[in-house]
């Protein structure tokens, strides 16, 4: 069986455990003001070219979209995503358990774009009811969306330019940001994020980590006792310092973007090998999820060979199949796969 | 310098990290429904003879407060506690900001007792505006408690009659259970316990795991849907298989019980030192804290050997400092520690 | 100067007034436990033909609304609600606030059919990540909608089977529904909504009354401590009784049916005249609010005449305007508004 | 039967019953923007002396309480309470509903005093775990308190200063503060509570309207959108003109500030009273609420005649019942009452 369900399958990149074995006896204190978090904290700034930025980690990404909206927002106001959104549609509420509301723009593959906020910014303002209506008050984005796309330097910088028009926050979720990072047609780097949004996160889970996300706001004290905050809601690591660990690691040698190129040069090569088969890419992305539309039968049949996840009905007789790589996805794999796929 | 602050200072007791190495590539499914924490579950069902117990994996100590407390508990409820009771002091309000009260009784040693909450259940029952007052619906202790102190099973049976009496859940914080498992004192099994509690957690963090608590509800079915409930408040683990390889590793060979007894063992030597010294055992215990009461100049010359931790002041020229030992403290410092003390 | 801009721009019914004067220094106990209360409690009992029913005056309909549905709801469900549902746009996120997300279904002049409510269900339930997302609990409608319309007895039918098949409350909000009872075409009586909801209430704010609103639980104990739960979110009114004299005063003689009636005789009046106008009824309904598309030229000058309020842009030139009538509204300015339409 | 149970017993004053009466048929606009609630705000506004102030007229005390103070806390903040405070006992934990921990002071009969705060500011400062723990925000006192107390301006003034040292709001309750205003012992006016809270209320419901309380601001924008979070909470009234005229009225001839002082006055009159009987004053205070120790027996026989208020036990065989006068009580029940307690 080969195994191209999702990125979170495996443990994490050998180097982590390699320090995480290395490191293992040492004291140190807690809550994430240990030394091993400094660093990585440190590599995070340098890398973005931040150096006052507050830096967090996390532990996993509901957890830290829930509570980095809430922080960010008054009670009264709510948060613009796509209807495509991972915080609207598998986080089970939490955006609404914190209290605020999600205002659903239609997506482009998994994109919305700074005309959309616009409109409905202006629909907003004009409403001579709005004193009775929810605020709007952040841009929530995914980077890379939930359909493997990329916003571009432009896109970005249109909504930049929306959220300053309108005095909303931009909150960029990079729970998969090492492939936007990895792939050949991204052209956001990190230092790029830390200038357009307000805050954002570098994904830790999907991309190479046993668990976390690193939280980034670019502005020092953008929000007061954000620590305060982890704690209240249960996301405040005792052992900090195995977030710590993980995050130097990661950015130690270039390795976050590393691994990104691996998992989508992979990708590459199974969306490559498509065209000689009778699958057809669809949502065409160039990171590391493939979008095929296949047959219900040729569904079933692969299914004996491939553990994969099953992303829609497209009608009577076809769906769409969701094949993932990641940092943990062999050559050796990569290459039987495709070998089934042709067959 | 010798380190005995607490026992979330180092990372985890290597049998796990070496389980950790062994199943770093294989792939599972997510969220807690891989073949690990299924296996960890079992040993815990076993151990705690419950055949149909609903056990959950979490992260943290202070999110598993307040996700059982909320789950069990409807919006015009609320918990009694200890005045002394972690989630009364810190954890950062995290039951309030679930919307519940908390109840403070005065604690005798961290302890509450079951004709305290007669006295006060008694009192709310006979309120002429008890509608208009908060109704108790839990009772929240630790085992053991913030003061290193034990529940007897006497107690624990009087809490639970007290609770069966006045239609209140019991529910015992088990942070740092191995402690309390591991104390040649212990009258209270982790079998007690499932039969004696509605729900309590076994403590990983402080432990010997890197993270997580196991959440232990003996009855099927005790809160529906808890497993959305975890999602919706971010702490359902995308690779909840590290939390079940842990679980799995602690209780394997009696690790969990060893590492309580480990610690607790070189506690009582410390203990047994403090005779031949100036310094006086307080708050008298038999797990693995021990509350030493001292002068202030003492505490600061100490200190240049030993981290410790404050743990409050006693009256103008002493105080009462915390040493902690844990799964990973050695034989080697305990003897330089009993070394320093006694100079 | 004419003014239809909506019902509850005056006072209340002078039977009310009448009554206030006549009880005023009676003493009486406090929230809601006094004798109006209990019999206007017994007089919509016995209208509705729900002897057990729990019945709670509240004070206004976005309180209602909020406080009724969290109290039914486990903290991981939500609510289906159509698009152009009061919820969803007035309230200022007040269901959100609660905690709560809202599905929104694309309204049919306001309303949503059963079929929607199954598809959307069936979606959720063969939804293999179900246990990360909301699941829907109860179905949000209001009698009658937003816009003026009605659902009949066999839509309301359906509902409830659809109700019963997914294990899904359904609740009407009512907050005109006076002016549904008194519509000619109404085929759902007070005696139906009570047989088919498990929960509805009668507006008191916008038909008649000063404020409050009449929650009606039809099976006994549906929401456990519903006082407490009111007292805590600050609807418990002190002075209960107000509420109970002015729901006893509505629910004499057949006061409140004869408002509706009245309102609606009188916007029917305004619909018949359009007809001999330039003026274009749109969104068609029986009940008291009247819209009207008409150009922006037109409606520029009907306002110095008349307090209409806006409710939506239709294109360049045009917009919809609407006119309602209410309990208060009088035969004389009917006529005077219908010689200025006309003219 | 003679009837002293609480200041909530009846209708309201009759020169806003007349006032209703004669606005009943004249429209206004809604949620509080009409001209009888600008009216009432100018004229506290001119009573405090505050030209900028923000007032806004929400429906009862528990309402009042918590949306306040929710309003002016983040997350992460609580309040600070004596543990008699209203907000502790009898609003059904609507506090920690919003969100906040309720730090709870010994009372003083009713009071908290300055020092008490520094204590406990001083404590928090000074912990090295003040990371995890609730931040005291806001100071919530009462004027009059539970107890009928009044705080003197000297103390007021104390309660200031430690206020702006330790950064914290000073929000007082006055919930019945025309008994405060109407006592000959009271050194506070309007104008001082306007100088020196952050926030107060001018309670309506037990000083003589239907319902009501004034929120005073006196520092403009203290809470941005405040009335969208009232509309949020369901606390923004449809037909707000109905508390406008009533606050109107009691700002009219110094209407509010005269229903104190003949409350007053006539509970006064009982207190001189109760020199020439068996019964014993306690908790004495110079308000509308007089405490008397009694026999169990005579507090049976006395209720023979007289409803009043059960406090609490005060020993195996007597008790403290509470007799309350308020703007209705009249001086022929008032003689009459001081002939039964004589007897």
């Amino acid at each position: 069986m080969l195994y191209f369900t999702s990125d979170y399958m495996e443990g994490a990149h050998p180097n982590i455990l390699k320090r995480l074995n290395e490191t293992n006896l040492v004291h140190s204190v807690g809550y994430g003001l240990d030394e091993y978090s400094e660093s990585a904290k440190e590599k995070i700034r340098k890398i973005c070219q931040i150096p006052d930025a507050d830096i967090f980690f996390l532990i996993g990404g509901t957890q830290t979209n829930s509570i980095v909206i809430d922080s960010m927002l008054e009670s009264y106001k709510g948060v613009i995503s796509a209807d495509t959104g991972h915080i609207n549609l598998h986080e089970a509420g939490s955006v609404e358990y914190t209290g605020h509301k999600i205002f659903l723009l239609p997506h482009d593959k998994g994109k919305i774009k700074a005309d959309q906020i616009s409109s409905e910014m202006e629909k907003y303002i004009n409403d001579s009811n709005k004193d009775h209506m929810v605020m709007p008050g952040l841009v929530y984005i995914s980077q890379p969306t939930e359909y493997g796309t990329l916003y571009s330097i432009s896109e970005l910088k249109q909504l930049r330019q929306v959220c300053n028009k309108y005095n909303l926050y931009l909150f960029a979720d990079g729970a998969r940001l090492a492939y936007a990072l990895g792939s050949s047609e991204n052209t956001v780097s990190l230092k790029d994020l830390a200038k357009l949004c307000d805050v954002f996160y570098i994904g830790g889970t999907k991309c190479g980590a046993f668990y976390g996300e690193a939280v980034v706001f670019p502005k020092h004290n953008t929000v007061p006792h954000f620590m305060t905050i982890m704690k209240q809601r249960g996301a405040l690591a005792a052992k900090g310092r195995i977030l710590g660990i993980q995050f130097d690691t990661l950015f130690s040698d270039n390795l976050y973007e590393n691994l990104g190129k691996h998992a989508v040069s992979l990708a590459d090569k199974i969306r490559a090998s498509l065209k000689s088969t009778d699958y057809t890419e669809t949502i065409k992305n160039t990171t590391n999820q493939i979008f095929i539309l296949m047959n219900k039968k040729q569904a079933a049949k692969l299914s004996k060979y491939v553990q994969m996840s099953f992303w829609e009905e497209h009608s009577v007789d076809k769906v769409v199949m969701r094949l993932v790589t990641s940092w943990a996805t062999t050559e050796e794999d990569t290459a039987e796969l495709i070998d089934v796929l042709k067959k």
